[in-house]
């Protein structure tokens, strides 16, 4: 390719997202039940379009503002997998007024906000903590969740939905099946049970899961009624360290200028930094070396792995460092383009807002 | 504060900023050397603005998209603190014709590209590395710098002005003057012998040097003839454990909502994770314990700090944990704002682009 950047720029392979998707879609097809992948992943109208011809018409986005950002675009139906945020009412009355807008609950407070500040309809999904940790009310705790389950069913224009929980603890596996088959079983159950608690209430709870590394691994999903996805169109270097993917999925490579080269230590300087990457760093695995970056290879077409022994060892703002074997050290000159794939792809997109596809066009939203 | 803020937001407090450009610019004023700092920490015209009452007239960045930014505002002495970008020639050109642009080459290539492509004339810098390791001619190496400094004068349009190092292992130091101190006088000796190099080839060489820990904690810079020091204006958690700040001098802190609490473990659930902080984090002086922010509380003009028991533990895309003794744990409900000192202000800074003032005053460029 005759490069037409000259900045730190994304480049995405679309024929690896469209795979990426379809194996998703498949699964749920398989199971029976709904794919919401979670848009967070690459905020982009271009690329949300990329999954209509799965069938997906029902996402997840992580804020109001990126709600209103698909709904603009079409999407009406759409989650925000995040406590309810009660100081932006007049958003969610503007969402709820035109989509079907799917809220997370998971205290009184937050529910008496919506109570006093909702003028339109909207779902409620209380979140749960089946074993994260981080948000939600303990699965566990049936009193709490069928008083606010009540709660939800009493205040006016709150729909009560379902349950939403997030196994994200599942990130913290390396190639452990056992683990994540334990993570799933265990959400598995406190849902299980949370479905029958809900029968006192409504009659098709829905029980929304779903993270990249057990779905992308764990096949049986038929207990649930939708899976939350989102780092999966992607991938990255953080999910082939779990086993989450091969490196050949990943589906997006930072495209960074060669600014310097370094003989001596066999390193060359990319600018492509913290504020292009993000600081997501991983263990090389079989080694304590701290890696913020794969290299990769232009094929004329997409691009080849090189395994491990060229990465990213260290960045800063702008800067990169990367480490890399001497013959291809001698290949690359000053003003070349190096691509690098990314530990964490839903930052480096955060960070870049815009990309390029492997077929040379631009995706600017 | 009635909060005008429903989501993540940037608060900066005018007046210690000030007052940290003041002292700086008072360490440059007693050295009778130039005060050149980086703004890739605040990337502001606005808040630009506020050095120029300093006497600043010349200032750093980060990349030529940013020099371009701060030149349409009127600066006219600019230095790219970066390897050239030989791939941004026309940015390159359409800057050396409009300001004094200073530009850092630390290799053969990027000179032959410099003069292929220049039309205009700009002032080099050498880039040394003094210690550092990341980028950089080793400054010890008189035989390839001689040779670069002779290509440089004997090239068109390009004016060898001088030697430019960062001491970036500054930041390794925690409240370590004497290793500090060692780092500065390698630097200072590694300077003092390029200058005589220079002699052979121009009169008055400039040394520009200076990291924010090393120019806030060291006071002798009166063998360089400018400082470049950016973080200093906000300066934050990751300069406090170095030493270089207190945690009152720390002009920045992120108003993040509560959407959340966890009262079994004394946790506030936040809106502000990795997209407003950045994933940059630090170890807890004392323990082992990882934090990405620390609690402080508005007291009606600013804020207060809280000590280190109040601090975010843990933080994921959107969601940040902060961890909270009882008593403020209590003070604090669904819908209220909490500030949080950043651990990295320059990368915070980046991700969220505008400020609002403690005077209540938006700041958007």
């Amino acid at each position: 390719m005759n490069w037409p950047v000259s900045t730190p720029t994304l480049l995405v392979d679309k024929a690896k997202c469209l795979a990426n998707i379809k194996a998703m879609a498949d699964k749920a097809k398989r199971n029976d039940i709904r794919l919401r992948p979670h848009f967070k992943t690459h905020q982009s109208r271009t690329i949300g379009n990329w999954f209509k011809d799965f069938g997906v018409d029902a996402i997840t986005v992580s804020s109001l503002k990126m709600a209103e950002y698909f709904a603009l675009d079409g999407w009406q139906d759409i989650t925000v997998a995040f406590p309810v945020n009660i100081l932006e009412m007049e958003l969610i009355n503007q969402l709820a007024a035109t989509v079907n807008l799917n809220l997370v609950v998971e205290s009184g407070e937050s529910l008496q906000a919506l109570k006093s500040g909702l003028r339109f309809p909207v779902n409620v999904f209380i979140k749960v903590d089946a074993g994260y940790g981080r948000t939600g009310i303990d699965a566990s705790d049936h009193d709490t969740i069928a008083a606010l389950i009540e709660s939800v069913i009493a205040t006016g224009h709150t729909i009560f939905k379902g349950f939403l929980s997030h196994s994200g603890h599942s990130y913290y596996t390396r190639h452990d099946l056992q683990s994540l088959n334990d993570i799933h079983d265990k959400s598995r159950s406190a849902n299980d049970r949370l479905r029958v608690l809900s029968a006192n209430y409504i009659d098709d709870c829905e029980i929304s899961v779903g993270d990249t590394p057990t779905c992308s691994l764990v096949e049986d999903f038929s207990w649930a009624t939708e899976i939350r996805p989102g780092n999966f169109v992607f991938y990255d270097l953080s999910q082939w360290m779990i086993g989450s993917c091969s490196l050949e999925q990943i589906s997006v490579a930072l495209a960074c200028p060669v600014v310097s080269k370094h003989a001596d230590r066999s390193e060359i300087i990319l600018y492509g930094g913290g504020v292009h990457f993000s600081k997501d760093h991983a263990e090389m695995p079989g080694t304590d070396a701290t890696f913020y970056g794969l290299l990769v290879e232009w094929n004329g077409k997409n691009w080849n792995t090189t395994g491990t022994s060229n990465y990213l060892r260290s960045i800063s703002q702008e800067h990169g460092i990367l480490k890399v074997e001497p013959d291809l050290f001698e290949k690359y000159k000053v003003g070349d383009i190096a691509l690098v794939l990314p530990v964490h792809s839903c930052m480096t997109a955060d960070l870049l807002r815009q990309y390029l596809t492997t077929d040379g066009e631009w995706i600017n939203e």
